[in-house]
């Protein structure tokens, strides 16, 4: 029986390429989604569209972070960033899209599960090339993490597990990729990206906008892939 | 001004002491409660009387665990443990009130707050003594809590915090305090228990069961202070 693995699914281009990055290495697919109050509804429609698609076991689960507010992605009153490029992205420091430790949030409900299921194995899509700003993305963070979850869970108080390691894996196997990479790596295993929905601040009727930073950064990886993007845009 | 903590609060005895602790010391106190479907929610009204008594701003935030199952808080499917004594518990292991991950889910919402409200400061109730068969009650939890805290935020990715240190301290004052001396501290800060809530299974009419691990614990608790707990107990 395959092992029992949890993955954080946004229906974004990143996570759909994780799950079925997943699914390929034989994991038996726990896909998880959270609704945190993103303003982009339509991401939570494309999440449950692509676990279906990869035959994961799917929840997608409510946890209030919009309430703390700080965040363009939660809160109408925060700005959203002007449109901007690839190369300012990558430049400009932490986006006022960030949301406070959502990664935290979001890993902790994965152990959550994982722990009541007995998986061992988490993974995220977080990625420290294209967009560097975002602090809960890098690899020290994800290491930092690991830690945590080995001392916090059940089998963290075993005596042979006392060290606090060993016990559970955060895979990040895009990490080092670019967007580019990504994609091409998600199309070598077939996944189609017109399931996936990548925009923060879609159209009224579901388009993405063409001009947030997710969607500057999803259309110049297709561009480094050689390939259109399946979807049609606003603009 | 007093500067901003987080406070987890639950409406229990441990985290009214907390509240009282950090209110003493002078912080603005940002009390946050999470609703993660626990079957005793008498605890909740507790926890917002409780927060109103101190003039803390409250935030009863909803968190999906019980979707996870895995507790005999969260589950009916999961049998509740038998009426043990004080020193069973403290033997006994991982009790099936464990709810997987719970502590490092609700640090990293009272991280997500704090980073949006912009303290460095977080409370929790946890104790090492009474009950240590909780993973992530120990000392060593907490300290990979903060390392991580220190690399998850804005403030993580700047030059001068790179080592992921000294931005974020979890205080846990009650860490290393008997049930007794947490109620001698309470006194001592005029904290009113009776307007606590700690069962664990009340009646239907909210009385505390006297027979849960968190009853005897208590009522263990005011036996060492040599005081009588100022709830009536069903039995």
């Amino acid at each position: 029986m395959n092992k029992p693995a949890v993955i954080l699914a946004s229906g974004g281009l990143d996570s759909t390429t994780l799950l079925a990055i997943a699914k390929n290495e034989g994991w038996a697919l726990h896909a998880l989604t959270l609704d945190y109050g993103q303003s982009h509804r339509r991401e939570l429609e494309a999440a449950e569209r692509v676990a279906r698609h990869f035959g994961a076991q799917h929840l997608t689960l409510r946890v209030e972070l919009s309430r703390f507010g700080g965040s363009a992605l939660t809160s109408e009153a925060i700005e959203r960033p002007h449109h901007r490029s690839a190369e300012e992205i990558a430049a400009g420091g932490i986006p006022s899209t960030y949301v406070p430790a959502r990664n935290t949030v979001f890993l902790s409900m994965a152990l959550a599960w994982a722990e009541a299921l007995g998986s061992h194995d988490l993974f995220i899509g977080v990625n420290a090339v294209d967009y560097s700003g975002y602090p809960d993305c890098r690899p020290e963070y994800i290491a930092a993490f690991e830690q945590l979850a080995n001392l916090a869970t059940r089998e963290g108080v075993t005596s042979e597990h006392e060290q606090g390691r060993g016990i559970y894996t955060v895979h990040t196997p895009l990490m080092h990729l670019t967007k580019g990479e990504i994609i091409r790596k998600g199309l070598e295993l077939s996944v189609d990206y017109s399931l996936t929905h990548s925009c923060y601040f879609p159209t009224s009727e579901g388009l993405p906008c063409g001009e947030c930073d997710s969607c500057i950064l999803r259309l110049k990886g297709f561009r480094e892939a050689g390939l259109p993007d399946p979807l049609r845009y606003a603009k």
